[in-house]
């Protein structure tokens, strides 16, 4: 499988054009779809969209254990730190996507990979996500990561756990009570993990 | 039960003497070496003994996810970082263990902690790790956080967690070899977790 790399190249390019060509007519379409999603590198000049897109996600509050208010500042220091490769997704030319990727600990926890992806509310259920989660999965592999790990997935966040589970991730661990989610109350998160050694 | 407080009062102060009057022998050995341990915030001026039992623990890498070569601003920075409560346990006017507690998320998650302790390879085994283990869950509780998590038991560390088991937390997780041991290679990995609200 093709894969987009850090020179922004998408990750469908080089497909064959052929299969689509006898697929079904909702298959091309979603193909196209997918075509038009681009993977990169994010640069200087993604800040803006990023903050955008990850101010609107936390503001809801109901996905991520990070404080509502965090400011501009605070955000792009946490997506942009020293560690971490943040990347973009790009639909039509526009940012509507953002992910980034880590070690998820330092020393003897340092060969499993963590990762966290903010789609566009605008944007969700288009593919951007999964364009996301395969592009970074393939780059966690290539820097030689040996697993990847989401230590913090809410519950009650069922089209992520999905994706999750379909592109090999399993529940290893459920914290009891460990989000207060804006609705729902206290509500359950788990910890999801899979080896990037097995395919 | 008694706890200690931030004034750096001792935990077993005001505990009756009449029944170690007359207990057996090993128990009066053991609450006069209780009784000498001491848990109390920290200050400036413990700086460098936490730094040295610090850099002690993590330099032989097989129980925490550090940088064995991190340094020590960056240790420290982290031991005392903003979120964070620190504290000490002393003996016979020596710091020999230290402790942190702080929230493991921010946001939605925030109403659980976190914790880490760290003890002086010299005075393992005397009960250190206990009573700073049991100051934290008070201090916890005082600050009205519903549970606690630990994020990273490395499973080869049977001292802790034997002690966590005692002390309520439940293995919630295993993260399939999550950790490199120096010496086991590739080990599993537990995250623990117990309510504060039920008892």
């Amino acid at each position: 499988m093709a894969r987009g790399t850090e020179t922004g190249r998408a990750r469908c390019v080089g497909r064959s054009l052929l299969a689509d060509a006898i697929a079904p007519t909702d298959a091309v379409a979603r193909q196209f779809q997918l075509q038009m999603i681009q993977v990169r590198a994010a640069t200087e000049a993604d800040r803006d969209a990023i903050w955008n897109i990850f101010h609107e996600i936390i503001a809801s509050g109901d996905t991520y254990a990070f404080d509502p208010k965090m400011s501009r500042e605070e955000a792009l220091a946490y997506w942009f730190r020293a560690d971490t490769h943040t990347y973009v997704a790009e639909k039509d030319g526009r940012v509507v996507g953002t992910y980034i990727l880590r070690p998820n600990q330092a020393g003897g926890g340092s060969h499993v990979a963590n990762a966290a992806f903010m789609v566009a509310p605008d944007a969700q259920g288009s593919g951007v996500g999964r364009e996301m989660a395969e592009h970074c999965l393939g780059q966690a592999r290539r820097m030689g990561f040996r697993a990847m790990q989401f230590n913090f997935v809410v519950s009650t966040n069922a089209p992520a756990i999905h994706l999750w589970q379909q592109l090999g991730f399993k529940i290893v661990g459920t914290l009891p009570g460990a989000f207060h989610h804006p609705e729902k109350g206290y509500v359950d998160v788990y910890v999801m993990y899979r080896s990037l050694l097995d395919d």
